[in-house]
């Protein structure tokens, strides 16, 4: 029988320089023998695509934070249930741009909503479907933003005022602390080559205990 | 002070002639010197008919029922923020056609989601607001699909088989046995002049209710 495989993912806020250690962790895993599938949230469907053009468009702005997560969630559990699983079923291991982490520290820590609301659709939803190991790219909002400003056009997250990423930085790093064996923290304000070397570290680390 | 308005819902299953009774019913309400503002779920938001057009498309086809069901709320509560109680608020009458009923018979009952998930989501997101009064537009599910399938194009629920509807009948019906009081059912499958006779008959013996 096909032994299953796992799933990682990368989190952060804005500017973090998730884009380019996506290809870092992919790398990682390929060259220790993993077939990778690398996905994102949100979309990662048609429908959830569909979904991510109405959250990130600016045009939106007046979108209330309860209809965000609703939304959110609608393209996690089509992203789970046609994408995700099969997958892991399948032996490959999904390499995902953010999943339910992002809630927390998203619409929970940066909009207020209840950590309790996003629990219940976690579990309902997603039969508490969890990654096996989650890289955590955490910077100070004021370097992320710098970064996310230098992009053509902002969309309707990356223009929210550094106090928003204040509290998504600090939704993630609560997240972490209370799940320290599922998170490798990074310290992305590091230069890149050190960031790189730190991912490689944490995910070997981890890889390791995995195996054994 | 000015006095609050209500809100009036019109609900019922595919080909039951809600189009033409909303007309129905809004000129009953003008008749008695309301002023009406008329609306639909899902949509009635610029955000919410975005939402709209993706539950509808059939090219989404394997959109999961919870899916389905959030993107609802998520119209729904910019819905009910933007639109439907700025508008009582201001006195108006709401008319919408259809609200959280049509949850309840179409997610719950036709897709088979338990109603305590979608009690969660209203109590939640819509801190329990209902309808004051609701026109249910009863008949077959035979009649109903007979006459939906006259348009040029069905949508992504109309082309679902009968056994669906039967079920999001049963739907309605339950919930206009729980709450008799806020439901008037319409025999749907009358000739239209006795529907509409029936509408303004039950409307305005509501509203003599209400007034006295």
């Amino acid at each position: 029988m096909q032994a299953k495989g796992k799933f990682i993912t990368l989190e952060g806020g804005e500017g973090v320089g998730k884009t380019t250690n996506l290809a870092v962790v992919k790398a990682c895993l390929e060259a220790a023998g993993k077939r990778v599938l690398l996905t994102r949230e949100p979309g990662g469907t048609p429908i959830g695509e569909k979904i991510r053009s109405i959250l990130l468009d600016k045009g939106n702005t007046p979108l209330l934070a309860s209809a965000e997560l609703l939304l959110i969630f609608a393209a996690r559990v089509q992203h789970v249930e046609e994408v995700i699983r099969p997958a892991i079923e399948r032996g490959e291991w999904v390499l995902s741009d953010r999943f339910t982490d992002a809630s927390y520290a998203y619409q929970g820590g940066g909009r207020g909503i209840d950590s309790a609301r996003i629990a219940y659709l976690e579990t309902w939803l997603l039969d508490n479907l969890q990654p096996d190991f989650t890289l955590l790219l955490d910077t100070s909002p004021a370097i992320g933003k710098c970064r996310a400003g230098l992009r053509a056009e902002l969309d309707r997250f990356e223009i929210e005022e550094l106090a928003f990423f204040e509290r998504v930085r600090q939704g993630y790093l609560q997240r972490a602390k209370a799940m320290p064996g599922r998170f490798g923290v990074i310290d992305a304000g590091l230069p890149l080559d050190q960031v790189k070397y730190e991912i490689s570290e944490k995910l070997t680390a981890w890889l390791n205990r995995e195996v054994a």
